[in-house]
């Protein structure tokens, strides 16, 4: 037994820890047992064949597992999950086990050929399709029900069992990026493939779109600035700012399309095959069986999902839509109090007292907005939508249309309906203002506050003389156990969409708006850094080719945009004064310049490919390959099997080739 | 050699005539002896392995030559193309040899599995794929280059010493098919499936379309006939109308992708692969390394291409454009000539004279199409495009502008400068039925009398004293080369493409244009199905899931015709009456609605999915299978290859699991 005890050595210097598992206090160390013994099985018998070990620490065992894996069997998942990588032909491949060889910087000695970030979304991978075989229930837990296909881990987290997995931070390598990223003073890009390699590829597209957003933003604000500095306000140049504004939105969202395609493509995520979806954890109803998969699964009846859906949700979300206009009357309420004090006092005070009603509107609408976003998250998982995906598209509406709503009414009311240029100006810049300030506040800077003062407490709880590379890796799990949880990238979009809108919709009355945006945004890198970096656990690493259906409502705000400053620009009194003697061909003219940047946005974007040529190219290089292989396959099976007697008998026509070239019957004859 | 003849015999009586190939006359013994011993040679020595024989009449051999296979050779073939048949079990699946017992219908000795079209394909595509391996010319031909890789087929094609290829009628099935069809008086569908099976999926599909589209107008007609016998011209009935009809215009488009799928699900196309793209045989260049494929194979420059698009297509369209509108403007004037001559004389002849004008330019426009027609191919061509697709698209981008523009300019120049509502009722129903005659005549009953006569010749000559059926394969043979190829559903889906223009485009004018085009596709039905069976040569089936960019075309129409009616709603005296005081408030009303209507058109295209639920099923189901299969193929991959050692030390590890759960070591203790 003294090889056997060697043999665990080696197997044990090796074991990396990638994945904390945390268990709820004082679960039955029946399940535990039986828990750890599924994960640690064969793949044969069903297991996920990893590596797990419980944390200990000077209070003993707290059930915390922390999971890792052997170098194999990282590759094995890795082909399990479709990485692709690049090859040493600086082509990108799916990776498979017995193809490794042909892979840039593949060593079986060198284990960072797949990231951190990787191996743990393999990591995550396995244990999510870690599934129940013969189980009727988890062990000690007769509440908690399995059925053949049942994912163990969703069911131990929907009952509680399972409080969280989280990946682990490396300290060594976050410092780097830390250092990289915001740590020095510097103008540059983000190291975005540094970002990628840390936090996977979703994450590290929301920074790429940030950026590139914000380096878009840069020319309409220098071409902003001179309008307020010199406070043009003539006709032509307000209708050629608009004009560029809306040619360049239509611009920058397609150029997006291609960057985000040379990204993903680097990053391999754009060859990368969409997995099956499994139902969401939270999905639930009576045992059925799937007519897709044909597995026993919970079924739900989609027309009762309709029903809710139309009867309940549909209701609710126009009353929460009536509800903000009726706060946004009274913001006017106030706003016509507020200039009646003022007129009546006209003392310091009281012009101060004029951006009070804006500033308490600004304030009501994010309080609104957060409000609302948690019941439109109780009703869409209310709905029980099977797929993530599709629980994901219900609720981004949802919030969509609100927020859109609440943000904007106020403005269109002003624009459209009170025809005030110069309160539409007043409140644009004091929504943008303080809803930058506020979310800058309450997303970033306010979590970073109370997680150093939190972890300066557990610092000084647990021995105080020592830095933070000192921690060993119990307090580095303690650490990170506690902190906050990254919900995913959906708020740090909505922001941008809210900004796109401020900037894009209004942008004839307001050109400063786009200044702000660039000033907000280069802050708002900085601070999503530090959040990602400091204040949240790790995320797991999601693969993603785009940023998917937001690309579709920053080119439909586009569309409005269109809309908006074609009416304002109409509006203008420089407009006005052109055509004179009838509203009417004003009118007209502006409809009819309004139907043509329509008609040239969308020749545009149907004018300029999605992907960059050379992208095109190798994406056909890829498919020639494949559809070739196959074909050599479907030759190679042909000629084993099927040929050897048809061979025969051609040889003897060709044979016979003079013979053969004999008349057909034809009755003529 | 009795046994080998006796051999050769049977194979002989199963050799069923399906391609016909003619070669030019004078082709040199040479050529042709390479070119069959290609065609017959095995697929491992790069052959088509088919079977052909020369086709032998009272005159000698005569340069034509039939092709076949062997009922094993095609289900090859079957696989190789990729085609998609229905299973046992109702699911439709891609064809294989090693599963082929598991088909519908499959027996090796029923050679109807495939269908005649389907193997046509099949040979079709087998022909086409026949390769030069290391001949560096056609022999007997030496300015006949050829290079590795290169086509035999259309390198023949292109230097005319291959005349043509077409597949050969099935007169029994040709003769069922006509009887179904349109042999009888009967009210019914068209046989869709028989006419899929004998013409091919791109042809059912035209059919199918045309079929639904007749059906989707009857409830507009049925709605139209009212407002012209009762002479209806209350404001409220028009906007009603007209509502409807921009709401249904989008249903009907949206719900015909729904059945598009249904039938091509049923037919296979839906699921089949695309298969990659090969050179166009047109397509020219000095010869190069295809960056995709890294064959040798000419290349032609892209910017080379832009160029040509850019400098010289564009500016001709454009001064094509141009040119149809000097002739509606010479049109105007000869419509005012005509007005006047008619106010002076006020006879019935002067009467009669006032249609003149629209009819000339009905005719005229026509012509001009149709000369149009041969400059864009000749450009398009010239512009020299690698793949048939990028030709088709530019073709058809080409021809579809210029058509709007030629057919219905004159009709927005009336509507929307003249503002004459009469004169654009009479010049829409002049132009619509001419257009409709014109049509009929042209494409169907020209042509088809002009064969009947040819085909009473052909008979005179040969043998006068037998009927259809009985005639010999070699005069079959003779007559069917003699008939006009079908050139596509181009010109067929540009007719109806129009069509829809007159209907929608200022449908609250003239509520009786859909009467008058379910009418003419009722007839149109039958005459292209004369069309099919009598005058054209029986075209190559061509798989297709969908009606490709004539979707595209038909719902660009549909969000015009939004435009069009919203400002002919509005223009109408008795809206303008409903708003006495302003007109302003008139125009802003017209551009709100029309805004909202393109909103609902918008929001009613994105709601309504494109493939009915059960068919989403079907391929839901069809992708997890092929994702299961993957899995077990790479589970089983790992379980033979990498998994004997793994299995051995986590074998290990279970024995000493309660050893294995000993704490890691960790600093604080």
């Amino acid at each position: 037994s003294e090889g056997l005890w060697s043999f665990l050595d080696t197997v044990e210097s090796n074991f990396r820890p990638l994945v904390v598992i945390e268990l709820a206090k004082g679960t039955k160390e029946e399940t535990i047992e039986w828990f750890t013994k599924r994960i640690m099985d064969k793949k044969a018998n069903g297991g996920a064949q990893l590596l797990i070990k419980p944390l200990v620490t000077e209070n003993g065992v707290e059930n915390i597992y922390l999971v890792g894996a052997s170098h194999l069997r990282l590759l094995l998942g890795a082909e399990t999950v479709g990485l692709v990588k690049e090859c040493s032909d600086n082509s990108m491949r799916t990776f498979t086990y017995s193809s490794r060889k042909t892979f840039k910087d593949f060593a079986d000695d060198n284990h960072n050929f797949l990231t951190m970030a990787e191996c743990q979304y393999i990591i995550k991978h396995e244990l999510e399709n870690l599934r129940a075989k013969d189980e009727k229930m988890i062990p000690g837990y007769p509440q908690a029900k399995l059925y053949p296909g049942k994912s163990i881990v969703r069911r131990l987290l929907t009952s509680g069992i399972l409080v969280q997995i989280f990946p682990l931070h490396d300290r060594e390598e976050l410092k780097k990026l830390r250092h990289s990223w915001y740590g020095r003073v510097k103008v540059g890009y983000q190291p975005l493939d540094d970002i990628r390699c840390y936090f996977g590829e979703t994450i590290a597209l929301y920074f790429g779109f940030l950026e590139y957003f914000t380096f878009a933003l840069i020319p309409m604000a220098v071409i902003g600035i001179p309008y307020y500095v010199f406070a043009w306000e003539d006709y032509d140049k307000y209708v050629m700012f608009a004009t560029f504004n809306l040619l360049w939105s239509t611009v920058i969202l397609e150029v997006w399309k291609r960057i985000c395609a040379i990204l993903t493509y680097r990053w391999g995520t754009l060859l990368m095959k969409r997995q099956f979806e499994e139902p969401r954890p939270g999905f639930h109803g009576v045992l059925g069986i799937n007519p897709v998969t044909g597995r026993e699964e919970p079924v739900y009846s989609s027309i009762k999902r309709q029903l809710r859906i139309y009867l309940v949700s549909l209701p609710f979300v126009c009353l929460c839509l009536y509800f903000s206009l009726y706060v946004m009357m009274i913001y006017f309420d106030l706003e016509q109090w507020a200039l009646d004090y003022h007129k009546e006092n006209e003392s310091n005070f009281s012009s101060l007292m004029l951006y009070v009603p804006s500033i308490i509107y600004a304030v009501v609408i994010e309080v609104m907005n957060r409000i609302y976003r948690y019941a439109a998250e109780f009703l869409t998982s209310w709905e029980n939508h099977r797929l993530e995906s599709s629980y994901q598209n219900h609720l981004i509406l949802k919030v969509l249309v609100f927020n859109f709503l609440n943000c904007f009414a106020s403005l269109f009311y002003i624009a459209f309906v009170l025809f005030d240029m110069k309160l539409l100006r007043q409140s644009l810049a004091t929504l943008l203002i303080t809803s930058q300030i506020l979310n800058q506040f309450a997303e970033s800077l306010l979590p970073y506050w109370l997680q150093k003062r939190y972890n300066r407490r557990m610092k000084k709880r647990m021995c105080s003389q020592k830095t933070d590379m000192d921690l060993s890796l119990a307090d580095q799990v303690n650490m990170e156990k506690e902190m906050g949880t990254y919900l995913g990238t959906f708020d740090d979009y909505l922001e941008l969409f809210l900004q796109f809108g401020y900037v894009s919709l209004f942008s004839c009355v307001y050109p400063l708006a786009a200044v702000f945006a660039v000033l907000n945004n280069i802050t708002e890198i900085y601070s999503d850094a530090l959040k990602m970096c400091r204040v949240y656990k790790r995320p797991f690493a999601e693969p993603t080719a785009n940023i998917g259906v937001w690309q579709l409502a920053f080119e439909t705000m586009s569309v409005i945009s269109v809309v908006t400053n074609c009416i304002l620009i109409g509006m203008s009194p420089q407009v006005d004064a052109l055509f004179p003697d009838s509203k009417m061909d004003l009118v007209l003219t502006v409809a009819l310049v309004e139907h043509l940047l329509l008609a040239i946005k969308f020749i545009m974007a149907f004018v300029i490919p999605d992907k960059p040529r050379d992208i095109q190219m190798k994406l056909a290089r890829l498919e020639f390959e494949s559809l070739e292989a196959l074909k050599q396959q479907v030759r190679a099976f042909q000629m084993q099997l099927h040929f050897p007697l048809i061979h025969h008998c051609l040889e003897v026509k060709q044979r016979a080739f003079n013979l053969f070239l004999c008349p057909l019957h034809t009755p003529m004859k």
